[in-house]
């Protein structure tokens, strides 16, 4: 395990001068056109592409993930920030409304014009996770959105990958000052005071954050207990349970069993996705075919604190009385640890479902036999809200009501695929109910994730050149408009 | 005054049976078509509008407010109801997108098949507000919009209009039942600790309320610190503030007088609405006009307690040093008190804003003598969030950038018109940051209050059959979808 390289910390004063210049920044860096600020991410993405073979190892060194995995993640990231710059250069986010004046309105009285369109809603503050040092870090998933949104970023650095997230850091910035945004469009902080300490700071309009429940939660309590409590978009935990039929498990157990086990042991099991529970038919054999599926060998964790929380977790669900070892590799409590299966029954599952649907963030997953498929609903149902959850089925029986629990439950529920592995696109939803998140109306994956940082602002009676573009009869951006109601 | 009618009380074991029921409930309802939940909207609005001659007297004797007003408010209610009705059958509320699965997407690994659409939060907790018996209350717009959205609703009822809550409970209650509704998606409870308890309660899924800055911001604690916290939506106090320019007061000054007093005593000046604060160029006969401006009656504030809470504020403003009273009607400090307008200027303001930009709920207000209009962007800046601000101008010097200040500070902007009677219509944004609201993002007035009680959920590779029919590809309710990322 590397350890890590100790971060520089940022004083009170270099905050206070990040925080003036965010401050400062909001009005001119709003005020671009949205084609403008989406040209910009697209210099952004180029240059994080063109630096990929001095961060992707410094990635690998700071965080024991594959260069495989984190050449795909760099991907992912740029991809990211050209897709954002498309939402701008549709201009559909807006949400565009305009209501012409009218004197019969059924309402009782004449209706004036109206026009209402999103706005930046001021300097956000993101909080870089740990286990995608690209993807959601220092130029990830929330600062791509922010921007966009046209609002300065202040990012917490996380400190699992200090070297990285400057050398980013830097290369954002850089590339902010040469298309000419604002000084203090983007700068990074690091050290949970600073983090904290920005979290009240009046200039500071949003909050956002992947993490721990613990984490997060505590975050949260700041964000809401300010003086003017602000929104705060935190992605904690979720076990993203499976759910296997009868039929499914006649007709292709030993495939779900492999295909779970990558599953769940992708990147050493350090997705906020990874299923954690699969439920399967008891006599069915899919117990066999888990307990003798081929493990892979263990890889490191991204860190000291990952490692010791990962076997925290694993020793306090394997202290269960209920739970036993289904499959294990070689060293399970060492340094890689090698991945485990563990095996309850649903009865278990049911008397104590928060200790026994706790996430476990690492490579363990729990293996729950049932023995009759009218289980499945109280099961889906003892859960908290969920990022993600599967079914593996053949057809609609008893699936049906399953769907509908697992929707009320989750943000995403998949039917014959894999939970790890989040597209980025228009119709993803990375989100839930709580403690999946703290915002669950809200996305932080896929183009709806801009809408966390826009504020809506109605006009009323205004002459046409003193209105928003977007809000303009002339329609000079060329932004989708509903106009009375019509899109 | 009318001595409020002390209200029943609903038992802790009466909360649980509603409580159990809505929970009951959020499934059916949920589940039925959108056009089927319109019709049974315009049942209740129609249920109403019958039921207006028993209804209005009803209201006017437990709030003091006038038949006319009244009957315009419930116009307005009945209105909003069908409105959300025509959002329903319209779908686009729904924001159903749907993504192919695409080998060759460009985020490095294949897309597969993700279709995303809203869906009902869950049992929401409505706390009525005492100022709009109708609008804001028990059929008022956060059960309407929440109720559209396919969520059982549980009614807080304001204490201010106990047997007209009741009373139009039982209209809507008995629609619903005619009309097949599931029982439990409505139900009235009363007393604050039944209001409290309710929020607390995890079968609760979203609360919302329209009130003071105390009682609402205690309320929005409850429901973020619960283990489980819920989005809350708290409307809560604002003081509206109007910026006179030079030129409007030369050109129009007289009216812009007469026009504010009419709008900051409307409704005894009880309206959340209310312009608080008006800032006149010094030298420019402004102040004169304000003073000679003919003061309405005083009328009879809402009850009791809103006439002892409006004394103390204006007793507050009174005792600052540096206000005077430009103008009062002959009963300033009785019941009904007499309009009163008071006097300072700007440097005092600057100094300060906390004390003189409060909000006093009631027939008063500030005038404040600028002395240039420099100071004018100053003055915008120094506000708290606002549901509302306005210019009165004629031309765009030094409007524009007043216009910036303003729109970051409040949901809606208005030019040369009064922030008063908020029209419901599509493109109405009746929100603000804190502590004009809660949750910034949102509105609570207009169709897009709708939002507020909706989360996203998104299917990934799931068969047509058991997708929600605003996914499928046969989009047999015919609403908007999106594909592939184009409307």
């Amino acid at each position: 395990m590397t350890t890590t390289t100790a971060s520089t910390v940022t004083t009170a004063t270099e905050l206070e001068d990040i925080l003036a210049a965010a401050h400062e920044a909001a009005g001119p860096w709003g005020a671009l056109r949205p084609a403008q600020r989406a040209d910009i991410l697209d210099n952004v993405a180029a240059a994080l592409d063109a630096a990929a073979e001095e961060l992707i190892p410094l990635a690998a060194r700071e965080t024991n993930l594959t260069n495989g995995r984190l050449t795909g993640e760099l991907k992912r990231t740029t991809f990211q920030l050209r897709l954002f710059g498309e939402v701008l250069r549709d201009g559909g986010y807006l949400d565009a409304r305009i209501d012409h004046a009218d004197p019969d309105w059924p309402m009782g009285a004449p209706r004036p014009d109206l026009r209402r369109a999103q706005r930046p809603i001021g300097p956000v503050l993101v909080f870089a996770a740990s286990n995608f040092p690209f993807a959601f870090s220092v130029a990830g998933g929330d600062t791509a959105s922010a921007l966009a949104a046209g609002n300065p970023v202040i990012l917490k650095a996380h400190s699992g990958h200090p070297e990285l997230s400057v050398r980013t850091a830097r290369i954002v910035v850089s590339c902010l000052r040469a298309a000419g945004a604002p000084e203090g469009v983007f700068a990074l902080i690091e050290g949970t005071e600073a983090g904290s300490a920005a979290l009240r700071d009046p200039r500071i309009k949003a909050g956002s954050f992947t993490g721990s429940i613990q984490g997060g939660r505590a975050l949260m309590d700041i964000a809401v207990s300010r003086p003017d409590p602000i929104p705060f978009y935190g992605e904690l935990g979720s076990n993203n349970p499976v759910f296997v039929t009868e039929k499914a498990a006649a007709a292709r157990g030993p495939r779900i069993a492999e295909e779970f086990v990558a599953s769940f042991t992708l990147g050493a099991g350090q997705f906020c996705t990874k299923p954690g529970t699969i439920f399967v038919p008891a006599g069915s054999g899919m117990v066999e075919y888990l307990r003798s599926a081929a493990l892979p060998a263990g890889a490191a964790l991204l860190n000291d604190r990952i490692q010791s929380g990962y076997l925290e977790s694993l020793r306090q669900l394997s202290a269960h009385q209920h739970i036993s070892v289904l499959a294990q590799g070689p060293d399970p409590l060492s340094d890689p640890p090698s991945p485990t299966l563990l095996l309850t029954r649903a009865e278990h599952v049911l008397a104590a479902p928060r200790e026994l649907e706790a996430e476990c963030f690492g490579p363990t997953a729990v293996v729950v036999e049932y023995d009759d498929e009218s289980q499945l609903v109280p099961l889906a149902q003892s859960f908290e809200g969920q990022l993600a959850a599967t079914i593996q089925a053949e057809d609609d029986c008893p699936v049906a009501e399953l769907v509908q629990v697992l929707a009320d439950k989750a943000g995403r529920v998949l039917w014959n695929q894999w939970s790890t592995g989040v597209s980025v696109t228009y119709a993803q939803q990375h989100g839930g109910p709580y403690p999946a998140t703290t915002a669950p109306g809200t996305t932080s994956v896929g183009t709806a994730a801009i809408e966390r940082f826009l504020r809506p602002v109605a006009f009323q009676g205004f002459p046409q050149h003193l209105l928003p573009e977007a809000l303009q009869d002339g329609n000079p951006l060329d932004v989708p408009q509903t106009l009375n109601g019509q899109r």
